[in-house]
Formats: structure tokens, sequence, C-alpha cells
């Protein structure tokens, strides 16, 4: 079952009918006799197990809730921990446990801090991250800020939470320019570093701020998920292969006030790494907000506890870091700590890149310098080719099929490059590249005699529609012959490849796809 | 300029500085020093323009921003407006004014107070809803609940908030049963009665949830924009028909204390009208939680003011209302308001239709009965028909073609009723309706010699594959032949119908279209 602690106020008696109440609330929101009348399967009523007294005249109560009120959604997770009791004075969700039996169901974070360390290189000391601004400022502008941390050994470089454009083309403007000086930067220094835009996306253009990502070549996001909602940010661990790291604002409704509200190990820890989130920034003690040593620690054990889901991920503290303070700072809170400096890099009288370099030399010098092999990231692997320049993606109401081809429609490449081998292949981008407003894009492959597609996975599915001539298609080794209107469904990272068995004739098919949709991958 | 007034504690000095900070952080988030060598453009800084003292030795101040900060999108403008700052103690967001440059970029509630009196076809008096509990009995007592509460005279019923399922299938099982028993009880009074299951979905199941919510006939729901995040509710707002109900549920966290957070008038007035809600639920004063009356009438002026955008919103207030407390709790609310009640009619000694019938009586004989014409909802117009029982969905990954059809796959109807003018048409399903994990799905349909399609317009669009035969497609008055691998594409609204041309042979054509989409309307 889900164990929950609340910290409550008043007398015992108060406490313990607030306990009741919370219980109550939280599970069925009915009266006791209501809930009794109704015959309703044991757990169903969230149960107070214990009551003990607290520092600060406050009371502790456990309250067990059946496993199946989280219904496996992070929301709901969260409406059943802390919804409707938000609104209770004196009551303040303050520790969870959550059983196997739920975490099972969600995959933690993706890359966490040994996946982190993979992709980046370094073996045993602490990340240091900044962040670019100010918002106002041009995209140049803040590609040589970037490119500036770069140079001077950041390790991650997230946008501001603030940075928000107007649109999708304007972010994919921003991000790509941002993303060159981070790429020069990096072929400079021979050290990886990682920019992480800020994914202020939502349902309507969700599919196309992705969209912009994949085309800048982007492995990781800052995102908001007290703006976004916490089954966003699981659906983005799950369908894409983004670092992901969260950004506390708006959090401080609930953090704050000893009274109400959650406490910051468990909504900005403990439920921040079970939706996926790799990286989770919080206001560090001694910084302008209010957290206190001891609630940094409490965050920081709830984001690399060893017990799962997934592995643990990187205490992000923002603020109170200087390269005077190096020692103090490593002295509590250890190598596995990704630091996000900004002003004291921002407002280095020698600059930037000056002010990024003095806070990587102090690091090194504390922790070393060790280097592992960096990981070959899912990221690597041959990725569909953005269309070329000069290539018509115009919108027609009708478009006529030619001898070859179609009207205003010419073949391109298959794949930008040949991680994953194929051959004689041809490709039509036929409807969906020109932003018409539907969540899908209808391809058209052509394979001369002897050719077939790369034998690759991913997660998005296909739907073929095989069109003229005679071709088949293995998937997970099986092998099937395809003619004119077979269809064929390429399930989630089944093992697939497309063939023309005909000696003489082109086969040709239809091939659509999610537009949002993860890159292929080797078998 | 959008204008925030903070609640700050403090002498006249420390607000001041907190003023000054706030408005750096919300707007920047660097230091001033940082700021102004950046050369920004003017007003991209907040500016403090007042500082005037408040009861409660707080004062209150006053910050502009730049209106572009807002980026038109509703995560952002909260962000801007209360994000960091929520981590500040002792600053609190209590006012704020939208310029119409702003607002005019969200559409507000679709329906609101006037729509849903048409709707429900109550001219003056306020509405009656409750919610159907406890979650853990079985989907025919929750029916049996509602169609109590229906034929006691309810015009709005809710899901419960806690009522989440385990995912899409069990979602639409249950909102179909109790949307039965629903309009039987309509049947039987004559009164329209609306029933609002909870969309606890996100965006990996979005698309499923809303597909059920269509195959229910169903026109409203109940969601909880703490938890899916702003931009999703401005998302539903513009992209489906449904009325929007608001719970708010995890608000608490901004909502208590009084030294941090936000005014409930501003979170769940101001903003859940602006993104679109057209009812607000929140907690009356003398209910279970903390609300006090002036809280919960600054509260309802929010939702109610005329200035837009869109028609004012319903305030919903939940608790405290009874039948010996209408003429009490009519004063301080008048007509234009929802009363949500809830253990009142669970726990009515005579049962639930009794106690929504006092209820409902009560509100009559204080505030009249009369009708107006109920409006013809958005909803009526022909829709696809859901597939037929004993036809296989089942997921192949190879479809083999027949002489007539696929394997495993027949012919459906068309369309569910003949609202919208056919003929000859067969329909098959190819992929897509066994929730294969993508985002559209495949059809295949055949057109009989003379046949044709509806004439009939939609917002989503159509990417049309002809593949066999000779057909003709009209696209808003201009007719194009299509023959085999012609495509067409059908833009957004577009007034369009699909014929074959041929007299002797049937017109075979794919038509791809996203999982996710609104109903066929009239041209």
């Amino acid at each position: 079952m889900i164990q929950a602690v609340y910290q409550l106020s008043g007398s015992r008696t108060e406490a313990a009918s607030l306990a009741d109440k919370v219980a109550l609330e939280q599970s069925l929101e009915v009266p006791r006799s209501v809930a009794e009348a109704a015959g309703l399967p044991a757990g169903t009523i969230g149960e107070v197990v214990s009551l003990e007294p607290a520092p600060d005249s406050a009371w502790l109560a456990t309250v067990h809730y059946a496993t199946w009120l989280a219904s496996r959604r992070p929301s709901q997770l969260l409406n059943l921990l802390g919804g409707n009791c938000s609104m209770l004075p004196g009551v303040r969700l303050v520790d969870v446990t959550l059983p196997d039996e739920l975490t099972q169901h969600f995959a933690g974070p993706r890359y966490g801090i040994p996946g982190l360390r993979g992709t980046l290189g370094i073996a045993k000391r602490p990340l240091l991250c900044s962040a670019i601004k100010p918002r106002g400022v041009s995209n140049e502008r803040l590609a040589e800020v970037a490119g500036a941390m770069a140079l001077g050994g950041c390790d991650l470089i997230k946008d501001d939470h603030n940075l928000v454009d107007e649109d999708a083309q304007a972010f994919a403007t921003r991000i790509s320019t941002i993303q060159r000086a981070v790429r020069d930067a990096q072929q400079q220094t021979g050290r990886p570093c990682l920019y992480l835009p800020n994914l202020a996306a939502g349902p309507t253009d969700w599919a196309d701020y992705l969209k912009a990502l994949e085309n800048a070549g982007i492995q990781g996001v800052l995102l908001a998920p007290m703006l976004m909602g916490f089954d966003a940010v699981a659906h983005l661990r799950t369908s894409t292969d983004l670092l992901l790291m969260a950004h506390p604002t708006l959090a401080g409704g609930p953090l704050l006030g000893t009274d109400h509200g959650i406490a910051p190990a468990v909504l900005l820890g403990t439920l921040m790494r079970l939706v996926g989130i790799d990286a989770s920034v919080f206001p560090n003690a001694g910084g302008r907000f209010a957290f206190t040593q001891k609630t940094c620690m409490d965050l920081a054990h709830a984001l690399r506890r060893d017990d799962g889901p997934g592995p643990g991920a990187w205490p992000t503290p923002a603020g109170g870091m200087s390269v005077d303070r190096i020692d103090e700072q490593a002295e509590i809170y250890g190598p596995e700590t990704c630091w996000l400096v900004g002003g004291a890099m921002l407002q280095h009288p020698d600059g930037i890149e000056r002010g990024a370099a003095e806070l990587h030399e102090a690091l090194v010098a504390r922790f070393g310098d060790e280097r592992t092999d960096i990981s070959t990231s899912q990221h690597v692997s041959a990725c569909e080719v953005p269309m070329p320049d000069g290539i018509s993606t115009a919108v027609h109401t009708v478009l006529r099929r030619l001898e070859s081809g179609w009207e205003d429609r010419h073949a391109v490449d298959y794949k930008a490059d040949d991680a994953l081998p194929f051959q004689g292949v041809k490709r039509y981008e036929l409807m969906g590249k020109a932003d018409e407003p539907m969540h899908f894009d209808v391809r058209y492959f052509e394979l001369e005699p002897g050719g077939h597609t790369s034998r690759e996975k991913h997660r998005h599915v296909h739907a073929i529609i095989a069109a003229e001539g005679r071709g088949e298609v293995e998937i997970d080794g099986q092998t099937s012959p395809l003619d004119a209107h077979d269809l064929a469904y390429i399930p989630p990272l089944a093992v697939h490849q497309i063939r023309n068995r005909d000696d003489n004739t082109p086969f040709g098919f239809y091939c659509i796809v999610d537009r949002d949709r993860d890159r292929p991958q080797a078998p």
C-alpha cells in the first residue's frame, strides 16, 4: 500500500480528527456514513495507522492508501497524496513511501547519475551547470553567453526558465543558434557539453517543439513540472530519449508555509524522480530563497536513494555556490551533485568564460578530473534527414501522381548517414512537412530491385500500405510477402526491414508515422 | 502592459526591497547590473510603480510587466506572475489586470453563463450540480447514483475528482454506463441534465479519452488545472466543444497562507476564466475548508465580470448549501451561481433522488422556473459510428488484401445516422482501432458506382490516397479527378465530398485522420 505521513497542527484530539478527515477526504471525499453504507472493498478508505508527537507542537499521522487508488498515473498519485487536503489548513504532506507494486509502473530517470556521467564522460566530480539569460537580448547574444559557458567548462547549459518563445518557429531558430555555439565550443575544448532548452510547450504545439529539438540535435531539456503537469513529464520520459531537468517554478505555493502544502523532499525529490526527472533544481540553503540545509539534504537524499525506480537523479542546488565555497559545499553535498551557478558567472569581472573556468577548475582541483568512456548516446544513431533546401513541401489539396513520383514532390535522401545500412531507397515526403494541422506524416518509399531499408527499431509504429510491385517485410525475424494493398503494422521496438523481392520492378509503399516520433536505433 | 499586485511583508524598506526583487526575479532572474549591462529593450525588466500600506502591517506593490513577457501562453503567464516568487516568503500575488492585447489571444469560456443557460434551457435560476461517489463501488452503482440525482433535478452531475480509471477502456465503459442512466432520467423528466466525467488524462492517452467522451456523447468534463497544467486546459478549450468545469485540487498550496502564494480570485477566478473554464469549483465559506466569505465573493466577481474574454463563468461554490440555507446563500451569491451539493444529497434519509428534489424545489421556489429555448448543441451533428460488436480490430503485423476487403476486416457502417446524406459507401477500419500506440487511424472507403460520401466539414484534416477505380473530390466547390495514387489533402473546415466518377467499377481510397478529431458538421 501507499504510505503517506502528514504533519498536523493542534491538540492531540484535533490532530486525530484531522488525520481521520484527511484519510477520508483523500480517498473518497464522502462522509464516513456514506462510505460505510456503500459496502466498499477493503482498503478503499484511507487508514490512519499511527499518530505520533512531532517537534513544534505538531503531530505526525501515518496514513495508508490502497495502491490502486493512484491508478498508476502521476497526476492521480499527487491528487491522492496532496490534492484536496492542500486546502485544509494545518495539514502538510511530509513523507511518502511507495510500494514496488506502484513504482514498477514508472520508469524513473532514463539517465540519472550514472547515465549522465556516461554521456559527459565524467567519472567522479560534481557537474557544473549554468543558465543563459537574460530574456530580451538577441539569439546571437544568448549563443555567445552559452558558448562562453561551454568554453569555460560548464557540463550542462540550460535556458533560463523565463526564456519562452512566441512560437515553435522562434524556438527552433533560437535553439539552433545556441546549439551551434555550444557545439563549436565542444569542438574547441574536446569536452562534451549539453545544451538544455526550456521546453515550455503544451498539447497544442508539443509536436512542433519536439521536432525542433530533434532537428537541432538537442539531447535534453529544462521543463517546469508544476506548469506542465506530472503526466506530461512522464509522457516525455517514455516517448522521447531526452534528458529531463526540472525547474521548481510555481512549486513555492505548496513548499512554503509550515502548516500546509508538501515538503520539498516529496514534491521536488521523490515525485520528480518517480516521473523520470534526471536532475531536479531547487533553491540552495543560503541563497535568495528560504530552504534550510536540512530541507536540501532531505531532498538530495530522496533524489539519490538507490531503491529505484531507475537510477538516482542529480540534486541540482541553485545559488550559494562560488569558488570560495567549493570546499564547504562539497563537504555538504558530495560529488553526486549538479551545481547550478548563474549570477557568479554572468557577473564575473573578467567575463563569463573566466567565471565558468574558475568554477570548473576549482571542482577539478577538489575532485580530480577522471574521465570515463563516453557512452554512445541513443541519439547518435542514424536519423531521418531534415528536408533539403529547395525541395517543396507546399500544401496541395490534390497532389497528382506522375509516371515517377508526384507533381511538386521529388525524391529526397532516405537517411542522413549510413550508420544503419540500406540500399536503393527513394523517399517522398507527401504530406505533413508543411505543418499541416495533423499528427502524422505520409511518406512513400520506392525500393529498386535488390533494394532494402535499414534493419532498425524504434518506439514509434509504422502503418505501411503496399502500393506497387512485390516486396516483403521482416518483423522480429518473421518475413512476409507484401503485394499491392497488403498492409503491415510495425509494433513498437520490433526489429524490421522492408525489401524488394522482385528482380525487375521497383517496390513502392506508403508509410504513415506519428509526426512526433523517436529516431531509429540499431537492432 | 500586465499589472500585478503583490502583498508584501515587513517594514516599508523591506517591502520596497522585496518589490524590486520580485520585479526583477519574475521578468529576468538576473542581478540588476547584468540586466542593465545587457542593453535590453524598454520594459523587459518589471517595474514597481507603487507601494502602498495595506491592512495587517503588509504592503501592496503594483508591478508592471511588458505584455510580450507572457508569450501568449497560459503557463508562461502563470510563471511570469507567480513562478519563482512563489518561493519567496512574504510575497503573495493578490490581483492581476490583463491588457486586451493579451486577453484577445485567449478565447475565454465557450459556454459560460449564457451558453450553459441555453444548453440547459434555464432562464434565471441558479444551477444545481452534484458529484457521484464514492470510488470503489461498481459502475452500475455510480450510474444509479447519477440517475437518482438527475431524476431529482440536478442540472449538472460531475464525477468526483477522485474517480480516476485504470485506463481509457475502463473510462469508456464507466462513463457510457453513467451517461445512459443520466439520459434515461432526462427522458423521464423532460429536463436536460449534463454528465461531466473527470478527464484525468495526460498526453499519453489524451486522444483515447477524448474518443471515449465522443463515443458516449458527452458534452462536458470536470478537470483539475493544477494537475493537468493551464496549457492543457487552453488546448481543450480550443480543440474541443466540451464544457469545462475546473476542480481546485492541489491548488491549496498557493491558496493557503497569507504571506505567500496566490489569492483565490486570481488563480481560481481570473486565470481559470482566461483559459476557458466555464464553471470553477471552490470551497464555500463555512464548509470544511478555510475560505472566507470575502474571498469567495472576490472569486465569484472575477469569474462573472463582463469585460471578457468571452462570457462570464459560473462560480461553483462547494459545501455550505442546504435546503435551510437557500435564502441566506441566494442573498449572498445571487442567481448566476452553480451550486455543488454533495453530502446533503448522498446522506438524505429518503434517498438521493429526494435529496436532489428538495434542493431543486427550493431553488425553483426562490427563483422561479422560467425556461428558455434549448440551444442546438454543436454536438448533435452526425458522427462516425463506433465499431459494431463482433467486428475484429485485432492487430495484425501483416493484413492481407483479399478479392474484396482484407482478412479479418469487414466493411462497417459509414455513418451512424443520415443527418448528412451519403450513398453506397463501405468503410473498413484498417489500423488504429485496437489502441495501437499511434496518433492516427487508417481507414479505407469503397464507393459503389453512383456512390458518394457526405458533403461535410470538420476541423480535422484528411490525407486521402486514391487506390482503385476512378473518383473525384470536391473541396470548397472545386472538383478534381482522383485516380490511383493521386493524393488529396482536405484542409480544416473545407467543405468536401468524394464521389465515384465511374459507372461500372467501385472507387476505393485510403483516408488517414488524426485519432483525436472533431465530428463532421453540415457545410
